[in-house]
């Protein structure tokens, strides 16, 4: 396996090399020197690169649609006949108040929101989110084979299952040891029984922070919604005008530090719980820790978008007659519906929170390294150093950062993939934003790696562990979040309704979406209103409410049935090991046993009988 | 693998040992010996008896709950409220005719059948098709387990992908000679993507057929409607009352008459078609032709009670306004409704059909035996025997017949799972009725392989092959039309509606369930009628259709994520091949490699640099 051509410098160390071809940004639109990576820092390392690289490609025709259906948005906007009714409803619209104490509103004055909107809702979204989850299907299916080429390349296919030893700390606290049945050597050993029951109590404790985080959400919607009241019954005019903005600012705040401080203590917890488990090998520890911080942090990340996508404004009840909870009136979207306000989350996250990211990327490991230089070069004079001149290249590595290993890495990329895959009916451009960060990700990680952090212990492994089975069950989750999505949040629906039932050019359309505040309300408050919700006059819910609800379930169904069966039969079409790769693992098997017969021959070992397997005549178990 | 004890008489041949343990009525109470068909019949006989007697101990618990499913539903016969009002509702509930030129009835006079269709809808059906879905999958995953178990201890674990040779037909008519990359040897090709042509249009092929079928059964449907017009309108009074019985009569004469030519026309075609597809292997060519009549015979024989259970019925519009099909008004369900219909029609599959086959299987084989026997001997005469006596086994197994191979059986068996699992919320005795079929069906099936067929070839298999994707491919459709089933052409929730929003104890859920028909019709008949529907005075939909979709909708929902989301989490549970059988197959492929390597050295063979796998080292393809 030479390197290719114009990697091959010769004066250059493997480190140098890397740092020339591998970790510039000048190197963007070239493919990662992986073997390469892989003779420096091992399998793991490497294969996380591999995947990193082969996602960032697979997000380039997403992108690519994502873009595309967003501009047929664009282009759609100004012949939208709702839009341009409810952008020249002057006042024929008037709203009812959004929450308690809050002012009757005009329709037309959220034109330019329900615009925004209208860039992302629209026909394109319903394919774009086929699109995107046969996308998820597919990129999972070719990154299987992807990872089977690899490790078959680099000779760790069966790593995981037969060569992998026990990790040391298990080796040091196992109280037993037993006969490995595998290598016949003998090794330290752990009851399955008992890790089990450990399993399960870890579990358990996962589930109740899980519950913990939850509550916590429920506390901060009820927290956002009392400062509201509060706030706006101060005397203070300044205040009052700003009662929702201060309650959803300090909201966030509290909510912030709170994850913070959860997400700690969560992380030591999880460290604890799986050396308390008692996973012979590393890989096995790994994917414990993996899915239990995994779990924690998709909820921590999650929650919020799914509370906007899919309970925020559902359960709101009518004019004169609202739910509440804990006697506190359930929150409404903002004017302009749930579907915007998850696009803007979308859109902070995809783009605010990943500038912001690869900023600290960028500037901590900076800071963090001169830090450690100062501290380092300080306590060498105390020593009294003289030998600063010539000094080795461990000496160089050594004032390096120490490795943090790759589990962060993976959880931003696997958040990501989530955000892009789970949420895409409401934001198409979500795949450019990530096909952006990716491009500048990859080189950020590569120079971290090489030039501003300690070569890491070089560790093997045969694939990306649990990761994979984590983007499995995303994008599971995919199908059924974008189904329920354009189902109950999206407009297609609806419009889809009055045209069949009403109006082929959605004329009347706006009007047709509003509910008349029942009469009691209008005397109450000596005026009337409309409200978005499609109730008769007396608040309880119009035919138009069933039979649309009769559609939209049909939708899920119809949906679900359609993209499960396609990607299923994706799945069944494309091999998980690449033809080429499999028969060489077969040929490979078939020398391995004529070996094995050949040796048995020779050293008189006994033949095999019949055609017994070999591992019987080894006497390892009872024979059934 | 010493035979079990007692299975050791002295004196018997192997033959005899099976006739004597195995294929006897007296043994059903036995597990068979397996070891002792492997040996005689080879693998892929053994397998085909391990799944039918798995299959069948798996019936047990199946059987066991949906029998005491049924017990439930007749002990809450008598205490049903709304049987009670229907069955004395004397004349309160004139009902509208069911065909054109049917007389008006009264509902009371179906009363005997709605209390039959009690005894199978009600609230243990939900459970019982939750618990049969999760059976389905269970009885799936243990099986990849047994077989998995089997494969290793008659040593065929990996005998499909590496030790199979090409079918000796392929080799005849292959075009080129080819080096096998895994054996290294010269052997019969045919390139891979002319064969990938061929399935392609083999397939289409496949799908026209099965579009043939469908159009049959439409008109099949058709035919049954004109011919109960044309007799009805005839003048014979005595033809007349028996209109609608000579029209589904014929209709089914007609029927059978066409899918038995149809059968045999297609049987021959998948043959030729497979045949001309050129797979290399016996096993990959039996999977094709499996495959293809399969989809035919599911076609032939779920067609009729997936049309009653989801089709019939549905689209018949309202007294005055009755939708047609080319001119004729669409089928009616029977009086009581289409469930029970559909229980009738499963009973007679479940219970008719099988005594029907099982008396063909023991006395067919008889007859057909006599007559080989009578020409043979005839033959003999002719040719001037005189060796009658002290004949060798062989040529008295000779006389026997020709062993006809496992598709039929295997088919049978299959489609027997898919009404098990498929309908069984219209028939929870499904099970029970399989249950004794196949205890029967072993023994029958084991004394035709030894006493009434020749010894066939012994052929080698490590698993059921294609079958075992048909048996999950029902699984899935099993959860679907169960919540179906439910959803839709059960009372369950109707009956949970109607108590939720009307009445807790059920009284005047017969009236509910019956609309009136509208004005015009009851004057251009002179009386008024009421009809099984939800439907206003005018014959547009009620609000309560309305709100019960979105109800049935959000049930069928609910139920199948559940129920895949539990199958799914069994599957991860339950690993695919017991920890036992895998530490085995490392132990042994452990050892292999350590030979293959112990081989190069001793034979200079050339040691593997690095680690790079071997089969590079053997230049078989060129280096990535």
């Amino acid at each position: 396996m030479t390197p290719p051509e114009g990697l091959q410098a010769p004066g250059l160390n493997q480190r140098q090399v890397l740092s020339q071809h591998w970790a510039r940004w000048r190197k963007w639109n070239k493919y990662q020197p992986l073997d390469h990576v892989r003779r420096y820092f091992g399998e793991k390392v490497a294969l996380y690169f591999a995947w990193l690289g082969f996602y960032t490609g697979w997000l380039l025709p997403a992108a690519a649609v994502g873009t595309l259906v967003f501009l047929v948005g664009c282009s759609m906007l100004f012949s939208d006949t709702p839009t341009q009714e409810l952008c020249s409803s002057a006042d024929s619209f008037e709203m009812c108040p959004l929450c308690p104490d809050c002012p009757f509103w005009l329709l037309s004055s959220i034109c330019a929101l329900v615009q925004a909107g209208r860039l992302f809702d629209h026909g394109g979204t319903v394919f774009f989110s086929l699109f995107m989850a046969l996308w998820a299907v597919l990129f999972l299916e070719y990154w299987k084979r992807k990872s089977a080429t690899l490790a078959y390349r680099w000779g760790c296919s069966d790593y995981e299952d037969i060569e992998e030893r026990p990790r040391p700390q298990f080796a040091a606290s196992a109280p037993t040891m037993a006969l490995n049945p595998i290598t016949g050597e003998d090794e330290p050993y752990f009851p399955e029984r008992s890790r089990l029951h450990r399993v399960l109590a870890g579990s358990v404790v996962v589930v109740m922070m899980v519950a913990v985080v939850v509550m916590f959400l429920v506390s901060i919607i009820l927290y956002r919604a009392i400062m509201a009241i509060l706030v706006s019954k101060s005397d203070n005019t300044v205040l009052t005008a700003w009662a929702s903005r201060i309650a959803s600012l300090t909201g966030s705040v509290v909510n912030l530090i709170f994850i913070l401080i959860l997400s700690k203590i969560y992380v030591a917890l999880a460290h604890v719980l799986t050396r308390w488990e008692m996973h012979r090998t590393q890989t096995k520890f790994e994917d414990a820790f993996t899915l239990k911080v995994f779990i924690f942090q998709f909820v921590n990340f999650y929650s919020s978008p799914i509370y906007i996508a899919f309970f925020k404004g559902r359960f709101v009840g009518y004019p004169g007659n609202y739910h509440t909870l804990f006697g506190i009136r359930n929150e409404e979207c903002a004017a302009g519906g749930c579907l915007i306000e998850l696009a803007q989350e979308l859109l902070v996250i995809m783009v605010g929170k990943q500038i912001i990211n690869n900023v600290q990327e960028i500037l901590i490991p900076k800071l963090k390294g001169w830090w450690q230089k100062v501290r380092l070069r300080s306590r060498k004079r105390q020593a009294g150093a003289a030998m600063a001149a010539g000094r080795a290249p461990w000496e160089a590595d050594y004032e390096l950062l120490p490795c943090e290993g790759l589990f962060d890495e993976y959880l931003e990329m696997v958040l990501q993939f989530g955000f892009v895959t789970i949420f895409v009916a409401a934001c198409p451009l979500a795949p450019l934003f990530a096909l952006l960060n990716n491009w500048v990700e990859i080189r950020l990680d590569a120079r971290k790696f090489v030039s501003e952090s300690r070569r890491p212990v070089a560790e093997r492994a045969q694939d990306i562990g649990i990761w994979f089975h984590i983007l499995a069950g995303l994008k599971h989750l995919a199908v059924i979040s974008n189904a329920f999505l354009l189902a109950f949040s999206s407009d297609v629906l609806p419009r889809a309704y009055y045209q069949w039932s009403r109006a082929r050019d959605l004329r009347g359309f706006v009007n047709f979406t509003l509910a008349r505040a029942p009469p009691a309300f209008a005397a109450a408050h000596n005026r009337t209103c409309r409200y978005q919700a499609f109730r008769d006059d007396d608040g309880q819910y119009s035919r138009t409410y069933w039979n649309l609800l009769a559609i939209r379930l049909a939708f899920v169904i119809v949906f679900e049935h359609v993209v499960f069966s396609i990607g299923r039969v994706l799945d069944l079409l494309v091999p998980d090991i690449p033809e080429s790769v499999e028969i060489k693992v077969k040929r490979e098997y078939y020398l391995a046993k004529q070996a094995l017969a050949e040796n048995e021959a020779l050293f008189g070992a006994g033949g095999a009988k019949d055609n017994q397997p070999l591992a019987q005549e080894m006497r390892l178990g009872p024979q059934a």
